[in-house]
């Protein structure tokens, strides 16, 4: 008798897949029960106008879903997925009957698109939305990539990154924060530190998980959050509250399905660097609950105050995810960098391994030379704060808006003081009128009296861009 | 009163809240309920030692969900994706009983990672494992891209790539293969074919899909298909088949919710070509069933009869992902594109703007330099050739192996005469004993008794290699 001859005739192996069949069709018409209740809720809320999104209710769903688990032995990884699902479904089902109220979100990216569009046409713009340093990158990083081409560094390499860019990076890390290597903490070279990002997030969290951000932020957390099927649980500040997350929002914000904690300071787009007591306090709050820090430090080397960082002391589970991109000038090598304890560390080089298989050699070879040029980083970082001190002051002088200075990053990110500012509209006022680009503030989060202006602009450009920014609001 | 007010209060809104956590909890007790008959299946085939996998019990489960959401008008992929979801947890539950089977796959990656290492100790090897040709970049490549970094081409660029080539691709699409470009096809710029492949994958399928391929093939299909929860239904093809895939098998491993195929001509590893014929008759069997053909021709300037491309005649579903490493041995470039209906090809846009932002504008403008470098194309697959004429009759002397010969790609195949062979076993011995490395037949499906050798090494070197394997064959 073969193997599958057994399969076909033992009885019992038959009788419990039919039960495994039952069991399916069952669950299959549960989920076709709850999506007619969804689509009723849907009419309730309808006629009721009410919103379809209901974050307590659906907290409370997590916590009855975790609890059975729980109580029955399943997976609860298991039951927050499932939920997931059947949350995702729901509101497609309520979406049927209540208005969307889908808002057309102006992203950093699309709004670079759009201007670079205008810019084909011969107009010239002043470009305040992009998120990149107008810097140089140094020299020496260039001949060293132009000498890795020339030298045939052109195949491919070990995923991780070659060991010249690893030590580079270790002593980097050690010269400017103090850093101590150790055997369990691994780094992985990325192409950018978007990448880093996304495989940090998609490393600590799955479908069904969550993860707390900080808003306002950069929109790349929420993206990948969003892409991966997890929840992004945001932190609201607010300028009033000097954009500070308090120790009691953060326990508030943790989740029995939360995975992990974003924090990124200097930040984008508001430019506050939050004081190591608090970081600290944070970071211990993520430690005792078991989540991973993420820390994304890509704007250390603009700082003008001390700014915490994640190698300080370093949690039992953290990402720290950089790049060159803002301190040496090099957002378009696409070369950043993550460093986490070695077996999450081969997790997010898996995920590079399948979708990118290396950074090129030769970029690498520049960016391991980027170690040396101390002086540029310096540079750039004095002639960053000048323009946060002038811009600063040009924005003062502008009635309508408030701001809490920025203490480092690259970006102003100031206020309305009209309530009913729809910073989106300003935008696309202020491109077509006075070619002038920023990017608003619904793009970090909820936002709309925000908008955030990249530093990244000789002095003169930038205080053209802010006067035409003060006629539009005059 | 307050919307949230509203919300506590409205008598039929708390009812159908109750109702839905009530089926919610249902749902919950039913996946225990079949955790725990999965348990049981795991105890019934452990003590018959039948297998895990049933793929014939996993296919009419799905028809069965799938009829039934049909019949409730649940949407079918949700039910497939709780299918799946609800399948992986079986697998997991029957395991704990089931002692695991789980191959100890090397995958080529693998393979360098281990011979990377040996070779920092200074011993030198003969590198038959790596995919990438030996050859050198075109100069003309070299020099585009070190004038760009020179003339600050070294900052963000749009996702999908700068018009120059964007503007060089569709050329060489059109010289080469007389593609004549539409509006609604549009080409993305990735990071390299793999990145291409990924966001090909990613885009047409989701957890819970299925897609075909073809093996033995490049192991990223299934890494993509696996990262993304959706099942890659594999077409097994043997040499004594010629590595031929018939219609009837295509036709045969679509399922309802089947939603591509990829193909792959020349192929890695067997360097098949399909006919005309066949291929077309293939790419038909896809359009009529609705499914999008993933067509990746990376190989196809190394290719001696006539190749198949999707250019040839566009079906409405596809997506073509190629690359420059191979053609013009730009591996360590990562540079790569796709090109795929407009709608298709902004999804994948998406996923590249998310994780990547865009390919670094020096490389790019290199790229657009490769196109004309034609000669440097023509010699390199003239060479390849002489190489693949070369090795397979030094293999052909080789007793213990028997090989078709490759009409395309940088690759051979051959395959033990002994049934019992295990291609992994001896990679490791023959990197050990001989430091000739291989990749081992099982890194591209279930092929224990095949080995691929990389021809990207000058003759003298391959010759060595094959030599060796003979020794220790014999």
């Amino acid at each position: 008798m073969t193997s599958s001859d057994v399969e076909q005739t033992d009885p019992e192996l038959q009788e419990l897949r039919e039960e495994v069949a039952g069991t399916t069709g069952e669950i299959i018409r549960l989920v076709a029960r709850r999506i007619e209740l969804a689509k009723r809720i849907g009419q309730v809320k309808s006629r009721e106008s009410l919103p379809i999104d209901n974050e307590k209710v659906e907290d409370a769903l997590l916590e009855d879903v975790l609890r059975e688990c729980k109580r029955l032995g399943v997976d609860q990884q298991l039951g927050a997925k499932i939920l997931s699902t059947l949350l995702k479904e729901s509101k497609k089902a309520q979406r049927t009957h209540v208005g969307g109220r889908q808002q057309s979100l102006i992203t950093p990216m699309v709004m670079m698109a759009k201007a670079t569009e205008i810019e084909r046409t011969g107009k010239k713009l002043i470009r305040l939305d992009v998120g990149e340093p107008d810097f140089r990158p140094p020299k020496a990083v260039l001949d060293a990539v132009s000498n890795a081409l020339y030298s045939y560094k052109t195949y491919y390499t070990v995923g991780r990154g070659i060991p010249e860019l690893l030590t580079a990076l270790r002593t980097y890390l050690a010269t400017r924060y103090g850093y101590r290597e150790a055997a369990e903490n691994q780094l992985v070279v990325t192409p950018g530190g978007r990448f880093a990002v996304y495989s940090a997030l998609a490393t600590v969290a799955s479908e069904g998980d969550s993860v707390v951000v900080i808003e306002p932020n950069w929109p790349a957390y929420k993206e990948g959050l969003d892409y991966i099927g997890a929840r992004a649980i945001s932190i609201r500040t607010t300028m009033e509250e000097d954009w500070q997350p308090s120790p009691e929002s953060v326990k508030a914000a943790i989740r029995s399905n939360t995975k992990a904690i974003v924090l990124s300071y200097p930040a984008n787009p508001t430019g506050k660097i939050l004081d190591k007591a608090r970081f600290k306090e944070i970071v211990e709050i993520a430690d005792d609950r078991g989540l991973t820090v993420i820390s994304d430090e890509i704007y250390n080397d603009y700082a003008y105050k001390p700014c915490p960082t994640i190698l300080e002391r370093l949690p039992k589970r953290y990402i720290l995810t950089s790049s060159l991109s803002k301190a040496w000038s090099m957002t378009g090598f696409r070369v950043g960098y993550s460093l986490a304890p070695a077996e999450t560390s081969a997790r997010m080089l898996k995920i590079l391994g399948l979708m990118i298989t290396c950074v090129p050699e030769f970029i690498q070879r520049g960016a391991a030379k980027a170690r040396e040029c101390v002086e540029e980083v310096s540079r750039n970082s004095r002639v960053m704060k000048e323009r946060i001190d002038a811009t600063t002051s040009e924005l003062d002088k502008i009635d309508a808006l408030e701001l809490v200075k920025p203490e480092g990053a690259i970006y102003a990110f100031p206020q309305a003081k009209d309530p009913a500012f729809d910073s989106s509209a300003f935008a696309m006022e202020l491109l077509e009128k006075k070619g002038v680009t920023i990017s608003p503030g619904t793009g970090f989060g909820e936002y709309p009296r925000c908008f955030r202006i990249s530093l990244g602009q000789p002095q003169e450009i930038l205080s053209a861009g802010v006067r035409k920014i003060g006629e539009l609001l005059s």
